[in-house]
Protein backbone atom coordinates (compact mmCIF):
# COMPACT_ATOMS: atom_id res chain seq x y z
CA UNK A 1 0.00 0.00 0.00
CA UNK A 2 1.39 3.61 -0.91
CA UNK A 3 0.25 6.90 -0.14
CA UNK A 4 -2.43 7.81 -2.82
CA UNK A 5 -2.39 10.34 -5.52
CA UNK A 6 1.55 11.07 -4.55
CA UNK A 7 4.49 10.47 -6.53
CA UNK A 8 7.82 8.29 -6.04
CA UNK A 9 9.46 11.50 -4.70
CA UNK A 10 6.80 12.99 -2.48
CA UNK A 11 6.70 9.67 -0.84
CA UNK A 12 10.41 10.03 -0.31
CA UNK A 13 10.09 13.09 0.84
CA UNK A 14 7.66 12.19 3.47
CA UNK A 15 9.75 9.46 4.33
CA UNK A 16 13.08 11.70 4.71
CA UNK A 17 10.72 14.14 7.31
CA UNK A 18 9.96 10.84 9.37
CA UNK A 19 13.58 9.98 9.49
CA UNK A 20 14.09 13.78 10.97
CA UNK A 21 11.03 14.00 12.73
CA UNK A 22 10.05 10.55 14.66
CA UNK A 23 13.25 8.53 13.99
CA UNK A 24 15.60 11.55 14.42
CA UNK A 25 18.06 9.84 12.89
CA UNK A 26 18.72 12.90 11.59
CA UNK A 27 18.81 16.09 13.85
CA UNK A 28 18.75 19.71 13.15
CA UNK A 29 21.90 21.01 11.53
CA UNK A 30 23.19 17.51 10.43
CA UNK A 31 24.36 17.18 7.14
CA UNK A 32 22.62 14.23 5.36
CA UNK A 33 24.67 11.03 4.30
CA UNK A 34 26.00 12.00 0.16
CA UNK A 35 23.68 11.13 -2.32
CA UNK A 36 25.02 6.95 -3.20
CA UNK A 37 24.64 6.64 0.70
CA UNK A 38 21.30 8.13 0.89
CA UNK A 39 19.84 6.66 -2.51
CA UNK A 40 20.89 3.18 -1.45
CA UNK A 41 19.82 3.60 1.90
CA UNK A 42 16.06 4.80 0.87
CA UNK A 43 16.25 2.56 -2.08
CA UNK A 44 15.57 4.68 -4.74
CA UNK A 45 17.57 6.33 -7.95
CA UNK A 46 19.64 9.47 -7.45
CA UNK A 47 17.38 11.36 -9.58
CA UNK A 48 14.18 11.00 -7.49
CA UNK A 49 16.11 11.49 -4.12
CA UNK A 50 17.52 14.81 -5.53
CA UNK A 51 13.81 15.75 -6.55
CA UNK A 52 12.63 14.73 -2.53
CA UNK A 53 15.64 16.81 -1.29
CA UNK A 54 14.02 19.67 -3.79
CA UNK A 55 10.27 19.16 -2.15
CA UNK A 56 11.91 19.53 1.50
CA UNK A 57 13.93 22.00 0.88
CA UNK A 58 10.88 23.89 -0.86
CA UNK A 59 9.56 23.42 2.90
CA UNK A 60 12.01 24.43 4.64
CA UNK A 61 12.87 21.44 6.23
CA UNK A 62 16.50 21.00 4.42
CA UNK A 63 18.83 23.42 3.37
CA UNK A 64 21.60 23.14 0.87
CA UNK A 65 24.88 24.92 2.04
CA UNK A 66 26.68 25.48 -1.49
CA UNK A 67 30.06 23.30 -2.11
CA UNK A 68 29.36 21.38 1.41
CA UNK A 69 26.31 19.67 1.17
CA UNK A 70 22.82 19.22 2.40
CA UNK A 71 21.60 20.13 6.13
CA UNK A 72 18.49 19.81 7.87
CA UNK A 73 17.48 23.30 8.73
CA UNK A 74 17.46 24.21 12.36
CA UNK A 75 15.66 23.93 15.26
CA UNK A 76 13.37 27.09 15.38
CA UNK A 77 12.89 27.30 12.15
CA UNK A 78 11.73 23.52 11.26
CA UNK A 79 9.75 23.46 14.82
CA UNK A 80 7.84 26.57 13.57
CA UNK A 81 7.31 24.76 9.80
CA UNK A 82 6.03 22.05 12.25
CA UNK A 83 3.86 23.73 14.22
CA UNK A 84 0.07 24.46 14.45
CA UNK A 85 1.14 27.96 14.15
CA UNK A 86 0.96 27.43 10.40
CA UNK A 87 -2.26 25.61 10.12
CA UNK A 88 -4.14 28.40 9.59
CA UNK A 89 -1.72 29.10 6.37
CA UNK A 90 -0.65 26.03 5.17
CA UNK A 91 -3.41 24.70 2.56
CA UNK A 92 -5.29 22.14 4.57
CA UNK A 93 -7.46 19.85 2.87
CA UNK A 94 -10.91 20.17 3.46
CA UNK A 95 -11.08 16.24 3.76
CA UNK A 96 -8.69 16.71 6.32
CA UNK A 97 -10.55 19.68 8.39
CA UNK A 98 -14.01 18.04 8.22
CA UNK A 99 -12.39 14.83 9.83
CA UNK A 100 -10.64 16.55 12.15
CA UNK A 101 -14.41 18.66 13.01
CA UNK A 102 -15.83 15.23 13.11
CA UNK A 103 -13.75 13.78 15.45
CA UNK A 104 -13.61 17.30 18.12
CA UNK A 105 -16.86 18.89 17.83
CA UNK A 106 -19.46 16.14 18.82
CA UNK A 107 -17.63 15.72 21.68
CA UNK A 108 -17.04 19.34 22.23
CA UNK A 109 -21.06 19.36 22.49
CA UNK A 110 -20.46 16.62 24.98
CA UNK A 111 -18.85 18.30 27.70
CA UNK A 112 -20.81 21.73 26.80
CA UNK A 113 -23.70 20.02 27.96
CA UNK A 114 -22.33 18.75 31.12
CA UNK A 115 -20.34 22.11 31.96
CA UNK A 116 -21.61 25.31 30.28
CA UNK A 117 -22.38 27.79 33.29
CA UNK A 118 -26.04 29.60 32.40
CA UNK A 119 -24.34 32.47 31.14
CA UNK A 120 -22.06 30.03 28.60
CA UNK A 121 -25.53 28.50 27.55
CA UNK A 122 -27.18 31.57 26.90
CA UNK A 123 -24.42 32.53 24.36
CA UNK A 124 -24.85 29.40 22.63
CA UNK A 125 -28.22 29.79 22.35
CA UNK A 126 -28.17 33.27 21.52
CA UNK A 127 -25.57 32.49 18.28
CA UNK A 128 -28.13 29.45 17.27
CA UNK A 129 -30.83 31.61 17.19
CA UNK A 130 -28.99 34.69 15.26
CA UNK A 131 -27.82 32.26 12.95
CA UNK A 132 -31.43 30.35 12.19
CA UNK A 133 -32.31 34.05 11.93
CA UNK A 134 -29.86 35.10 9.56
CA UNK A 135 -30.54 31.74 7.26
CA UNK A 136 -34.35 32.63 7.17
CA UNK A 137 -33.52 35.89 6.10
CA UNK A 138 -31.00 34.31 3.26
CA UNK A 139 -27.71 36.99 5.37
CA UNK A 140 -24.67 36.07 5.43
CA UNK A 141 -23.95 33.78 8.31
CA UNK A 142 -20.59 33.14 8.86
CA UNK A 143 -20.04 35.24 11.95
CA UNK A 144 -22.78 33.71 13.92
CA UNK A 145 -21.74 30.34 12.83
CA UNK A 146 -18.69 30.69 13.87
CA UNK A 147 -19.75 32.39 17.16
CA UNK A 148 -22.29 29.20 18.08
CA UNK A 149 -19.04 26.93 17.78
CA UNK A 150 -16.16 29.10 19.21
CA UNK A 151 -19.35 29.75 22.31
CA UNK A 152 -19.75 25.91 22.56
CA UNK A 153 -15.80 24.83 22.80
CA UNK A 154 -15.51 27.75 25.34
CA UNK A 155 -18.35 26.22 27.26
CA UNK A 156 -16.34 22.45 27.27
CA UNK A 157 -14.18 24.63 29.88
CA UNK A 158 -10.84 22.58 28.38
CA UNK A 159 -8.55 24.91 27.71
CA UNK A 160 -7.17 22.59 24.68
CA UNK A 161 -10.38 22.95 22.93
CA UNK A 162 -11.60 26.11 23.04
CA UNK A 163 -7.99 27.15 21.47
CA UNK A 164 -7.99 24.31 19.06
CA UNK A 165 -11.81 25.86 18.23
CA UNK A 166 -10.21 29.06 16.71
CA UNK A 167 -7.75 27.51 14.40
CA UNK A 168 -9.69 25.04 12.86
CA UNK A 169 -12.57 27.73 12.05
CA UNK A 170 -9.59 30.34 10.54
CA UNK A 171 -8.75 27.11 8.67
CA UNK A 172 -12.22 26.41 7.26
CA UNK A 173 -12.84 30.11 6.27
CA UNK A 174 -9.75 30.13 4.13
CA UNK A 175 -10.95 26.93 2.57
CA UNK A 176 -14.18 26.82 2.45
CA UNK A 177 -17.48 28.84 1.49
CA UNK A 178 -20.53 28.03 3.09
CA UNK A 179 -22.72 26.86 0.37
CA UNK A 180 -26.03 27.88 0.54
CA UNK A 181 -27.29 27.39 -2.58
CA UNK A 182 -28.10 23.86 -2.34
CA UNK A 183 -31.57 24.37 -0.16
CA UNK A 184 -31.11 20.78 1.25
CA UNK A 185 -27.83 21.99 3.29
CA UNK A 186 -29.84 25.00 4.39
CA UNK A 187 -32.60 22.53 5.95
CA UNK A 188 -30.39 19.99 7.03
CA UNK A 189 -27.97 23.24 8.84
CA UNK A 190 -31.46 25.22 10.14
CA UNK A 191 -32.62 21.27 11.30
CA UNK A 192 -29.42 19.88 13.11
CA UNK A 193 -29.01 23.73 15.05
CA UNK A 194 -32.14 22.83 16.63
CA UNK A 195 -31.40 20.05 17.71
CA UNK A 196 -28.20 20.84 19.22
CA UNK A 197 -29.69 23.72 21.05
CA UNK A 198 -32.71 21.71 21.99
CA UNK A 199 -30.15 19.15 23.35
CA UNK A 200 -28.02 21.49 24.97
CA UNK A 201 -30.49 23.42 27.05
CA UNK A 202 -31.78 20.01 28.28
CA UNK A 203 -28.22 19.41 29.28
CA UNK A 204 -28.53 16.13 27.29
CA UNK A 205 -24.75 15.60 26.80
CA UNK A 206 -25.31 12.41 24.34
CA UNK A 207 -28.06 13.85 22.29
CA UNK A 208 -25.75 17.35 21.85
CA UNK A 209 -22.88 14.82 20.97
CA UNK A 210 -25.05 12.95 18.44
CA UNK A 211 -26.51 16.38 16.79
CA UNK A 212 -23.58 17.42 16.45
CA UNK A 213 -21.88 14.61 14.64
CA UNK A 214 -25.08 14.85 12.33
CA UNK A 215 -24.53 18.15 11.41
CA UNK A 216 -20.85 17.73 10.61
CA UNK A 217 -21.60 14.56 8.68
CA UNK A 218 -24.48 16.78 6.45
CA UNK A 219 -21.83 19.23 5.92
CA UNK A 220 -19.38 16.81 4.81
CA UNK A 221 -22.03 15.51 2.38
CA UNK A 222 -22.70 18.85 1.48
CA UNK A 223 -18.77 19.04 0.21
CA UNK A 224 -18.85 15.18 -1.33
CA UNK A 225 -16.74 14.43 1.33
CA UNK A 226 -17.05 10.42 1.88
CA UNK A 227 -14.99 8.12 3.99
CA UNK A 228 -12.54 5.81 3.48
CA UNK B 1 -24.17 27.17 37.40
CA UNK B 2 -21.02 28.67 37.59
CA UNK B 3 -16.98 27.47 36.30
CA UNK B 4 -15.86 25.53 39.30
CA UNK B 5 -13.03 26.72 41.70
CA UNK B 6 -13.05 30.05 39.64
CA UNK B 7 -12.94 33.39 41.90
CA UNK B 8 -15.62 36.01 40.84
CA UNK B 9 -12.76 37.77 38.93
CA UNK B 10 -11.64 35.30 36.96
CA UNK B 11 -15.16 34.86 35.91
CA UNK B 12 -15.64 38.14 34.52
CA UNK B 13 -12.02 37.93 32.94
CA UNK B 14 -13.46 35.27 31.11
CA UNK B 15 -16.59 36.91 30.47
CA UNK B 16 -14.86 39.91 28.86
CA UNK B 17 -12.46 37.70 26.92
CA UNK B 18 -15.84 36.55 25.37
CA UNK B 19 -17.07 39.42 24.50
CA UNK B 20 -14.05 40.37 22.42
CA UNK B 21 -13.17 36.81 21.10
CA UNK B 22 -16.97 35.57 20.43
CA UNK B 23 -19.03 38.27 20.24
CA UNK B 24 -16.60 40.67 19.07
CA UNK B 25 -18.09 43.41 21.15
CA UNK B 26 -15.37 44.57 21.56
CA UNK B 27 -12.50 44.87 18.48
CA UNK B 28 -8.55 44.93 18.79
CA UNK B 29 -7.33 48.74 19.91
CA UNK B 30 -11.21 49.14 20.86
CA UNK B 31 -11.17 51.51 24.08
CA UNK B 32 -13.37 50.16 26.95
CA UNK B 33 -16.17 51.71 28.58
CA UNK B 34 -15.68 53.60 31.38
CA UNK B 35 -15.50 51.35 34.91
CA UNK B 36 -18.91 52.42 35.60
CA UNK B 37 -20.77 51.35 32.77
CA UNK B 38 -18.62 48.29 32.42
CA UNK B 39 -19.20 47.10 36.03
CA UNK B 40 -23.35 47.94 35.61
CA UNK B 41 -22.97 45.90 32.23
CA UNK B 42 -21.66 43.05 33.84
CA UNK B 43 -23.81 43.39 36.71
CA UNK B 44 -20.43 43.29 39.07
CA UNK B 45 -18.50 45.78 41.55
CA UNK B 46 -16.09 47.90 40.71
CA UNK B 47 -13.51 46.27 42.56
CA UNK B 48 -14.45 43.26 41.06
CA UNK B 49 -13.97 44.33 37.39
CA UNK B 50 -10.65 45.97 38.20
CA UNK B 51 -9.42 42.52 39.27
CA UNK B 52 -10.93 41.19 35.94
CA UNK B 53 -9.26 43.80 34.02
CA UNK B 54 -6.00 43.29 35.59
CA UNK B 55 -5.89 39.31 34.97
CA UNK B 56 -6.57 40.16 30.88
CA UNK B 57 -3.73 42.51 31.22
CA UNK B 58 -1.58 39.67 32.58
CA UNK B 59 -2.27 37.53 29.91
CA UNK B 60 -2.08 40.58 27.10
CA UNK B 61 -5.48 40.77 25.85
CA UNK B 62 -5.81 44.21 27.43
CA UNK B 63 -3.47 47.34 28.28
CA UNK B 64 -3.98 49.89 30.19
CA UNK B 65 -2.65 53.18 28.73
CA UNK B 66 -1.90 56.07 31.22
CA UNK B 67 -4.20 58.73 31.28
CA UNK B 68 -6.07 57.49 28.63
CA UNK B 69 -7.82 54.14 29.28
CA UNK B 70 -8.04 50.02 29.07
CA UNK B 71 -7.86 49.35 25.26
CA UNK B 72 -7.94 45.56 24.15
CA UNK B 73 -4.81 44.74 22.36
CA UNK B 74 -4.20 44.90 18.78
CA UNK B 75 -5.01 41.94 16.64
CA UNK B 76 -1.60 40.49 15.97
CA UNK B 77 -0.45 39.77 19.59
CA UNK B 78 -3.91 38.94 20.83
CA UNK B 79 -4.25 36.47 18.03
CA UNK B 80 -0.81 35.20 18.93
CA UNK B 81 -2.01 34.79 22.42
CA UNK B 82 -4.67 32.51 21.60
CA UNK B 83 -3.73 30.76 18.93
CA UNK B 84 -2.06 27.15 19.53
CA UNK B 85 1.44 28.38 19.39
CA UNK B 86 0.94 29.39 22.96
CA UNK B 87 -0.51 26.27 23.86
CA UNK B 88 2.70 23.61 24.76
CA UNK B 89 3.95 27.01 26.88
CA UNK B 90 0.44 27.66 28.48
CA UNK B 91 0.85 25.86 31.57
CA UNK B 92 -2.32 23.29 30.30
CA UNK B 93 -4.20 21.11 32.62
CA UNK B 94 -3.57 17.37 32.72
CA UNK B 95 -7.08 16.66 32.20
CA UNK B 96 -7.48 19.00 29.32
CA UNK B 97 -4.73 17.08 27.71
CA UNK B 98 -6.05 13.51 28.30
CA UNK B 99 -9.42 14.51 27.61
CA UNK B 100 -7.81 15.91 24.21
CA UNK B 101 -5.89 12.64 23.69
CA UNK B 102 -9.02 10.56 24.57
CA UNK B 103 -10.88 12.50 21.95
CA UNK B 104 -8.46 12.29 19.35
CA UNK B 105 -5.89 9.62 19.48
CA UNK B 106 -8.28 6.59 19.25
CA UNK B 107 -9.62 7.98 16.36
CA UNK B 108 -6.32 8.23 14.69
CA UNK B 109 -5.48 4.52 15.36
CA UNK B 110 -8.66 3.77 13.65
CA UNK B 111 -7.66 5.85 10.39
CA UNK B 112 -4.26 4.53 10.88
CA UNK B 113 -5.49 0.65 10.74
CA UNK B 114 -7.24 2.28 7.54
CA UNK B 115 -4.54 4.51 5.39
CA UNK B 116 -1.41 2.87 6.90
CA UNK B 117 1.41 2.41 3.99
CA UNK B 118 3.40 -0.87 4.76
CA UNK B 119 6.39 1.27 5.48
CA UNK B 120 4.30 3.28 7.62
CA UNK B 121 2.97 0.44 9.33
CA UNK B 122 6.61 -0.79 9.66
CA UNK B 123 7.46 1.86 11.86
CA UNK B 124 4.86 2.09 14.12
CA UNK B 125 5.45 -1.58 15.02
CA UNK B 126 9.22 -1.17 15.17
CA UNK B 127 8.80 1.98 17.76
CA UNK B 128 5.64 -0.14 19.74
CA UNK B 129 8.25 -3.10 19.98
CA UNK B 130 10.93 -0.94 21.24
CA UNK B 131 9.05 0.51 23.69
CA UNK B 132 8.35 -2.81 24.89
CA UNK B 133 11.59 -3.76 25.42
CA UNK B 134 12.49 -0.69 27.21
CA UNK B 135 9.48 -1.26 29.47
CA UNK B 136 11.07 -4.77 30.38
CA UNK B 137 14.57 -3.68 30.87
CA UNK B 138 12.99 -0.76 32.83
CA UNK B 139 14.43 1.83 30.40
CA UNK B 140 13.35 5.54 29.51
CA UNK B 141 10.52 4.95 27.26
CA UNK B 142 9.84 8.37 26.75
CA UNK B 143 11.20 8.70 23.23
CA UNK B 144 9.57 5.50 21.81
CA UNK B 145 6.66 6.05 23.17
CA UNK B 146 6.00 9.98 21.32
CA UNK B 147 7.38 8.04 17.98
CA UNK B 148 5.08 5.28 18.51
CA UNK B 149 2.09 7.96 18.46
CA UNK B 150 3.83 9.97 16.19
CA UNK B 151 4.01 7.23 13.95
CA UNK B 152 -0.07 6.24 14.39
CA UNK B 153 -0.56 10.23 13.82
CA UNK B 154 1.54 10.08 10.53
CA UNK B 155 -0.50 7.10 9.21
CA UNK B 156 -3.75 8.49 9.59
CA UNK B 157 -2.44 10.48 6.16
CA UNK B 158 -4.44 13.62 7.86
CA UNK B 159 -2.21 16.35 7.65
CA UNK B 160 -4.06 18.62 10.83
CA UNK B 161 -3.94 15.26 12.92
CA UNK B 162 -0.31 14.76 11.97
CA UNK B 163 0.55 18.47 12.84
CA UNK B 164 -1.40 18.38 16.13
CA UNK B 165 -0.05 15.22 17.46
CA UNK B 166 3.79 16.77 18.38
CA UNK B 167 2.09 20.16 20.23
CA UNK B 168 -0.35 17.71 22.27
CA UNK B 169 2.95 16.05 22.81
CA UNK B 170 5.03 18.80 23.09
CA UNK B 171 2.24 19.56 26.16
CA UNK B 172 2.32 16.48 27.91
CA UNK B 173 6.03 16.16 28.03
CA UNK B 174 6.16 18.93 30.12
CA UNK B 175 3.75 18.24 32.58
CA UNK B 176 3.54 14.75 33.12
CA UNK B 177 6.36 12.56 33.65
CA UNK B 178 5.44 8.54 33.10
CA UNK B 179 4.52 7.23 36.21
CA UNK B 180 6.65 3.51 36.50
CA UNK B 181 7.04 2.99 39.41
CA UNK B 182 3.21 1.41 39.47
CA UNK B 183 3.69 -2.58 38.30
CA UNK B 184 -0.64 -2.12 37.20
CA UNK B 185 0.14 0.60 35.10
CA UNK B 186 3.17 -1.06 33.53
CA UNK B 187 1.25 -4.05 33.08
CA UNK B 188 -1.58 -2.18 31.43
CA UNK B 189 0.62 -0.22 29.08
CA UNK B 190 2.29 -3.35 28.07
CA UNK B 191 -0.75 -4.90 27.37
CA UNK B 192 -2.78 -1.96 25.35
CA UNK B 193 0.41 -1.43 23.11
CA UNK B 194 0.21 -5.13 21.76
CA UNK B 195 -3.53 -5.24 21.62
CA UNK B 196 -2.79 -1.92 19.45
CA UNK B 197 -0.19 -3.30 17.41
CA UNK B 198 -2.05 -6.61 16.68
CA UNK B 199 -5.60 -5.00 15.65
CA UNK B 200 -3.09 -2.34 13.87
CA UNK B 201 -1.31 -5.10 12.04
CA UNK B 202 -4.56 -6.95 10.90
CA UNK B 203 -5.71 -3.58 9.57
CA UNK B 204 -8.90 -4.00 11.90
CA UNK B 205 -9.96 -0.11 12.49
CA UNK B 206 -12.35 -0.43 15.18
CA UNK B 207 -10.06 -2.81 17.40
CA UNK B 208 -7.27 -0.45 17.05
CA UNK B 209 -9.39 2.72 17.79
CA UNK B 210 -11.15 0.58 20.98
CA UNK B 211 -7.35 -0.31 21.88
CA UNK B 212 -6.23 2.78 21.85
CA UNK B 213 -9.28 4.27 23.77
CA UNK B 214 -8.60 2.25 26.40
CA UNK B 215 -4.94 2.69 26.45
CA UNK B 216 -5.81 6.77 27.29
CA UNK B 217 -8.18 5.27 29.97
CA UNK B 218 -5.81 3.55 31.42
CA UNK B 219 -3.47 6.44 31.85
CA UNK B 220 -5.86 9.07 32.55
CA UNK B 221 -6.78 6.34 35.51
CA UNK B 222 -2.77 6.10 36.92
CA UNK B 223 -3.45 9.75 37.47
CA UNK B 224 -6.62 9.94 39.01
CA UNK B 225 -8.53 11.62 36.82
CA UNK B 226 -12.33 10.91 36.73
CA UNK B 227 -15.00 11.97 33.93
CA UNK B 228 -17.17 14.25 34.96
Amino acid sequence: MTKKGRTLAENVADELLAMITIDKKFNYGDKLPNENELSADLQVSRTTLREAIRILVAHHVLEIKRGKGTYVKNNRELNEEFSLKGLSTFPMDVKDLYEMRLIFEPQSAYYAAKRATDKELERILYYGRLEEEQILKKEDRTEAEQAFHKAIAKATHNEFMNRLMPILYQAIDKGVLLSDTNEEIVQNTLHDHRMIMEFLSKRDAEGAKTAMKLHILHAMRGFGITEE
